[in-house]
């Protein structure tokens, strides 16, 4: 049986990691999209197209990041020398660089769409593992997997996540900065040692937004969404970020931080306060204080990870 | 009125705290308990009798934690001047300067039963906030208060205890060590700054715990209970710490840790497994190994946390 020249169209979610205090740990897949559609070839050489999102800026050659995610989970299937080329178009409404996990997708809608044209050879743990590798952690592939929340841990290379809705329905608002941050850059400002009590600072937040998500109780998100470790080395890299968390909660939200390692900023409203508009202006306007434009993106959780488009 | 000359009884559970890597945020409440009568008299002076763990080494004088804590209830309530003396009677099962919060269950107790007989004028909440301004962090104080699991924030003093009950059954296992290890001992080895990676370590078991046990999805225990930040430097205070962890787990617990700042170890067990037994037995024997004799308690979680006894 052939797996050649069958078209799959895969949607996958943008993402965004940390949470506050959930660094490395804690991420959401929000629905905000990209989209790929993959067919297989039995000739060599890859065409890629892309439209929307970074369509002027992804290489669209053996760097391609799809193209690489597609190769991997063929050389893990040990089907590589059957396939060595492939047509790939994306459509990107994820945003490049920013910090919504635009690298993640692209590498989870190769591994996934891939995977389903070979006949769903690897269950979704697997492609976690395998977007781990590629990635390097767990942060932005997991949620753009599983959707929901999504906790991960790594044991000795081995990855876990556990993803969950929260027991009530939230507004996510983002606000995209007119400028774009490497996460290498983002990751170089942050201290390889750390103070004891800005870990237990975390560690109790951190545990205390799970558990009042997975309970339900609201009234326990007023304090959970505070960092010590990674926003305040982070806040020189995106002028204004602090007063854009106070306008937010300001207007109504229930907090905000950093999104993945910015410069994206994400905002928390409970979905039946409709206060998501106005917490989307004051973040905008906040951030222009600061001369920063910023577009605003009002989203929902996304509560399905990477699936297939008819 | 007067809330003179009234007895009442209270009952508080020992508790456990960090839970591995929820240092100074996790905890939960066990089955074994402190018991206090308390008899607020207006006439100077305080009668204070021990029976049971600590009987002979408690102080029963103006030291004695308890009636510190009746006090300072007494005096948040503006009663002090009326009511300055007391009878007390204490009977005591949680073991001493083990790690299963006994000076917590004694504030607990003190607070509680004061509030009781003055009318209840003060909620759980503002116990949890005076218990902890006592004794200096909620770790303890917390799951006592609550009971079940508990997670703990403090935002600018302010303290905060989210408590809930995992979706299935439990048997906690403790070994007791014949030693006792002060709290301010097992403090002094801890670092003041840890390496980041190790923040994140726990930051996503901590947050992997809590999601697991709220939601009942037991198959990810499995790695959530190692800990980077405080174990490993304890280790030299207790000998055979990992040995018994790893004896707990191969008779068939999910995962063991120290309790609080130990020398107690605490095992985890689905009670639906019935090995509650030979996990005990299998740290007992790996505790001698090292020449140390341990006291084996198998309790449940206690779920209701300070109570009136009739």
């Amino acid at each position: 049986m052939s797996f050649a020249d069958h078209t799959i169209r895969v949607r996958v979610p943008g993402t965004s990691a940390n949470c506050g205090p959930g660094f490395d740990a804690i991420g959401l897949a929000c629905t905000v999209y990209n989209d790929l559609e993959l067919t297989l070839k039995k000739e060599a050489g890859v065409k890629i197209t892309i439209s929307g999102e970074g369509a002027a800026n992804i290489p669209c050659d053996g760097r391609n990041i799809v193209w690489r995610s597609v190769q991997y989970l063929l050389r893990k299937a040990g089907l590589l020398d059957q396939y060595p080329g492939a047509v790939i178009h994306m459509e990107n409404n994820v945003p490049l660089s920013r910090g919504l996990g635009s690298s993640a997708t692209a590498i989870v809608a190769g591994l996934k769409a891939a995977n389903v044209l070979i006949g769903n050879r690897f269950n979704r743990r697997e492609l976690l593992q395998f977007a781990t590798d590629i990635e390097g952690h767990p942060d932005n592939v997991a949620p753009a997997i599983f959707g929901g929340f999504t906790v991960s841990t790594v044991t000795r290379g081995d990855v876990e996540c556990f993803s969950f809705l929260p027991k009530f329905r939230m507004k996510l608002i983002v606000a995209v900065p007119d400028f774009p941050l490497s996460t290498r850059k983002a990751r170089a400002v942050l201290p390889a040692q750390v103070p004891m009590a800005d870990a237990v600072n975390n560690i109790s937040r951190a545990s205390m937004l799970v558990a009042a998500l997975c309970k339900g109780n609201e009234k326990f998100l007023r304090n959970v969404f505070d960092d010590a470790l990674h926003q305040p080395y982070r806040a020189k890299l995106i002028p204004g970020m602090y007063d854009v968390f106070a306008a937010a909660r300001k207007a109504g939200a229930l907090g905000a931080n950093l999104s993945g390692a910015g410069p994206c900023l994400i905002a928390y409203a409970l979905e039946r306060r409709h206060c998501e508009e106005a917490v989307g202006e004051a973040m905008k306007a906040a951030f222009r204080q600061h001369d920063v434009e910023a577009k605003i993106l009002i989203m929902d959780l996304d509560t399905r990870g990477a699936h297939i488009v008819k």
